[in-house]
């Protein structure tokens, strides 16, 4: 409606940007950025390479708030890939889309799979499958989103790009390649990092950072020019993979499938829909043959090389008699390609300068080669990105006491995670692929069944869906204190029980000021801050008692401590003994955390799902990340205030920790 | 993960798009265009306004495949509002918005509102307030948005204009005034209705279209050009409202409060937050004074002049007492205004050519103006586009066998609706001005208590909530069958009992093909087409029972007549007492519905929430915009076949009926 009859409002400055999408304020700059003078071209951060990962990284810091002055992305790519290439994305991945508010397109357009079918060789018929079994994606595993999404990459980076733009006003920089990295101290240690490159034009510039971030992928130029070497074995499996719309009467063709037949293995991964309304399909096949070409890497490669579309379709259709399969007509296939598996990884991702802290990275295919069968590799590149965006925003603003410590945890969370992805992907190849000593011996000598390959996957569910990697033991993750002292009941972890350096699991609260059921991850968006969780006890509208106390002290001597936005506080609380109002609880509570003030026990129990006792409570630190940082008992507001000061110091820039807050009890 | 080993790919011509965002079919052309001849410009749809009716009629015809070509919307302002005006969308606007892909920002960044509170004076302390209840806002309501969503206007223009852009290389015309409208069937009979414009330049031009639509507004100069005239009663109380940053300790600011105290009533409506981090308030504030003025318009008009902001936040700080209310600070207020409450509507909605084929339409408060409190303006002006756009896309498409009579069932849907709109709104505000006379004998003179408010607000809820319209009888909807032969159990509509003229509720279903759990409203968006929903007995796996024949039939002999992709086919079954493959019920299933088959009772009995009866099923047809066509036994297809071919003709352009398929059971 309008208002015929409307006096003339008044207006405020900001109103006439209303109409936008909402964006993400920036952290806080607490060391001046260095003057770009002399003519050399200059930036805090450059990032080689605008695949997923070197685009999440660019994105994450201009959102931190680093600008143009500060950020350079470039890629020798002329812009976003268009067809094959990664195309899964994992509950974890989904997790931090939606965080960064990202994931609506991609819920909605991609495909998602929920159940996973197992096919074995038939029992009772000869050269035919039979399914074994349908089993949830993400079993026993508490996610915000139980399923997987297949979206063509490109969707993936133009995403990212888009958001870019409401960020920033430079985009990437494409068609410019990287030539050479080197470490140059003398000229200027402020910028060490000298970056040769070749733009569009063929024009050659000579560029210094104070950080370098190699995302070049698998042949990474970065990981070259600093020494860096992918280290590993090389399976001789050939596999053929093709992305195209089927015509069959295979009946799981909707869900992701692990096929194992007489005739080799064959997975087939459901996608989205294109404008045809028809769904494309991928396929993974297995090409049989001589597979001891081991070291022999030239017969390989001819061998490879000697594959064709036919051929990978041909093996598909025999492996699943007595089903048909073919492509829908003439242009039905949109892309292929035969590759051979190998799992491949680097010892170090980042190089020091003289002084020790870290000047350059690696993050993604350059850090980590793989196969492609557990969708893992966007997902993997992606998350190395978004460990690394805020310890680098932090050092670089002088957030943090001690940058070199905290970019140190780099390297030390995403080479265990490497690890485990390599581990992980052998095992799953080999198995699939039908290599390995364990052959039982009711099983045909062509291979594995499919169960053995269901146990791996269920076993490796944690880390495939993301959600149950676990960081250890650094500056950003205490855990080493006596067990007795975290104050947490069930070692679940993958059903949401709390840990330190594992991600805080998401969950429905009602929030006490509007009544809305909100979801807690969209309660502490992943936007570089801090938080505290203080879930009280069932003491909360007793004054004297722990919860109140706790509250008072977190807003009267620990909150303040910090530069303001960088930490902020959610405080929930069990079912209590009566309705309250904002006078039954500390003041303070309602300055800091008026839109921040849950019930944990309506819905869902938080308190359960967390492993918190509603008779004791618990204060959690959750990082910028989504990650567990540190776990106290509810009375321990100082050792929550001695993590905290370890990753960002203090707003006076003291430290000898004498204005440290003390025990809420004293 | 890339492929370094990988040989190249073949491509197909549409890969490179796959990047972008999905986009829904266009809908086919059975009847050419008429060829622009002659000098005169031409359209097939004009449509003047492009507030929130407007943009919606214009994107709707844009996605159903009517382009630049034959489409124009014209403004007289310079680009979308930047404050102020109507602000909350209501729960069956939000399922539009979700099934036309666009509510993911409005739902993430706009302000939910799930509870309202009412507030009365005190019984225990003179000249104070104290809290009655708080209610779910959407209690008793089937929906799939429980709760209201407050946003700024601009937004939603944005969101509009933005997805216009996928569809469309012609945008709105902005700045582009309607000078006069007439009927001229003389010189041009296929493009009767002429419209005078001024650009922005001043330059004068004519333009002939087919059907013009007036969306411009209150004060509409296509309704004053054809003569219909804004009829109804004026109250005189007298409102400011105000949009800001409120500092106050009230208790319920963040969620819809009617405060009724002894000097007057507010209402508050939470905002969004704004860049500043912080949340807007609306407040709705009763000025009194005398309101006997009624009749002297120049009498209110000069007292309406004379209120100033301070006078409206003044009467709302006493009227809160004893909380404090007042601006954060300078600046804080966004926008503020006076009015008077006004309930008026036009008698037609359409106006015909000599032929009765109606050619210019009114929508949005062009037909309707109403106080602003119960947040429907925005909503029903929007819904009234949408209840247009496909009647008129299928008039110009050619696609109905009979034009005149789809068109003629705008006026009699949306007239009513309107009606409803104007009564609800009477009662609602007369209530809370306190001007009626049931006043109770233990009230203060001043005004009601605000659970007569509350009342009224509930009667009202099916109709504010938007879930609870009913379309009567006509082309389109078929409720005139005897009652016994609708297989349906129930009455309770608003709780999702199925009901010709109703919306059909959202409910969560198991896809068969990949037991992926979706939600029915995403499975039939609404973009221009049928639906035939198949709710099978379970008898589904006996080949020789209706279930099985109904599906034979339906593929076999219903689904073939009509143009390919108007009509989509769902099946939803119960529980059966084994599982099934696709070789156990009618092969033609798989071919029309192999993505469109589910379980109907696993996470939810949709059976019972739609009052389908398990043993006996049903079929239902739902219209383009969502709302039930009509309802008949499983067996009875041929009542199915009469609706459609009702409104959408057949394939070969007979209507004999020899064609029309034969009951299931013959």
């Amino acid at each position: 409606m309008d208002f015929p009859n409307a006096a003339l409002g008044v207006s405020s400055s900001t109103r006439n940007i209303r109409h936008l999408p909402s964006s993400t304020p920036s952290l806080p700059r607490l060391r001046p950025m260095n003057k770009h003078d002399g003519p050399t071209e200059k930036y805090e951060v450059i990032i080689i390479g605008a695949g997923p990962a070197g685009q999440m990284l660019n994105l994450l810091l201009a959102r931190y708030g680093l600008d143009h002055h500060s950020r350079l992305c470039i890629d020798s790519k002329s812009g976003t890939v268009k067809a094959g290439q990664a195309d899964g994305l994992q509950p974890r991945t989904l997790e931090v889309f939606q965080s960064l508010g990202l994931a609506d397109e991609i819920l909605s357009q991609g495909c998602q799979m929920w159940e996973f079918a197992f096919w074995n060789p038939s029992t009772t018929h000869e050269d035919t499958i039979e399914q074994t079994s349908v089993v949830p994606v993400t079993e026993g595993i508490e996610t915000r989103y139980p399923h997987e999404v297949s979206i063509h990459q490109g969707r993936i980076e133009r995403i990212l790009e888009e958001n870019l733009s409401l960020y920033s006003r430079q985009g990437i920089e494409w068609g410019c390649k990287l030539l050479h990295v080197k470490m140059d101290e003398s000229q200027d240690s402020q910028f060490p990092v000298v970056v040769e490159v070749e733009g569009k034009n063929g024009h050659r510039r000579t560029i210094r950072c104070k950080y370098l971030v190699g995302a070049d992928g698998a042949h990474s130029t970065v990981r070259q020019s600093m020494g860096l070497q992918l280290k590993g074995d090389s399976l001789d499996s050939i596999w053929g993979v093709v992305d195209l719309v089927v015509e069959s009467d295979f009946p799981d063709l909707r869900r992701p499938a692990a096929i194992h037949s007489a005739t080799g293995s064959v997975m087939i991964i459901p996608r989205e829909k294109i404008d045809s309304g028809e769904s494309l399909t991928r396929l993974y096949v297995q090409i049989p043959g001589d597979i001891r070409l081991n070291g022999n890497h030239e017969a390989a490669k001819g061998w490879r090389k000697s594959v064709t579309l036919d051929h990978i379709l041909g093996h598909a259709a025999r492996a699943l008699r007595p089903y048909t399969l073919q492509p829908k007509e003439g242009g039905a296939v949109d892309w292929w390609a035969v590759y051979q598996i190998g799992q491949r990884m680097v010892n170090q991702f980042s190089v020091k300068d003289s002084s020790g802290m870290d000047r350059v990275f690696i993050v993604g295919d350059a850090c980590h080669t793989h196969s492609p069968k557990a969708g893992q590799g966007m997902n993997v590149s992606m998350m190395d990105s978004f460990n690394l965006a805020w310890k680098l925003l932090y050092a670089v603003n002088g957030i943090t006491p001690d940058a070199a410590r905290l970019l140190d945890t780099y390297h030390i969370e995403r080479h265990t995670v490497a690890r485990q992805l390599i581990d992980f992907d052998h095992a799953f190849s080999s198995v699939f692929s039908g290599k390995t000593t364990t052959t039982p011996e009711n099983v045909p000598s062509h291979g594995l069944t499919s169960d053995q390959l269901r146990e791996v996957y269920q076993a490796g569910i944690g880390f495939i869906s993301g959600c149950g990697i676990e960081y250890p033991e650094s500056l950003v993750v205490n855990k080493t204190s006596q067990a007795s002292r975290i104050p947490i009941r069930g070692t679940n972890h993958l059903s949401g029980i709390l840990c330190p350096g594992r991600r805080l699991a998401n969950v429905v609260l009602k929030r006490y000021a509007d009544g809305v059921p909100r979801n807690l991850h969209d309660e502490m968006p992943y936007d570089g801050r801090f938080r505290i969780l203080v879930f009280t006890s069932n003491d909360l509208l007793d004054p004297r008692r722990t919860s109140a106390l706790t509250l008072t002290t977190m807003g009267h001597s620990l909150l303040p401590t910090f530069p303001d936005t960088l930490v902020e506080q959610l405080v929930i609380h069990p079912t209590l003994n009566r309705r309250f109002t904002w006078l039954d609880i500390p003041l303070i509570v309602k300055h800091y955390s008026e839109m921040r003030l849950y019930h944990g026990i309506d819905q869902v129990d938080a308190y359960a799902m967390f492993g918190v006792d509603p008779t004791k409570g618990a204060l959690v630190v959750v990082r910028p990340d989504g990650y567990v940082g540190v776990i106290a008992e509810l009375v321990d507001v100082s050792r929550v205030a001695e993590y905290l000061v370890g990753c960002l110091g203090m707003k006076s820039g003291g430290s000898d920790g004498t204005k440290m807050p003390p025990r809420a009890s004293l």
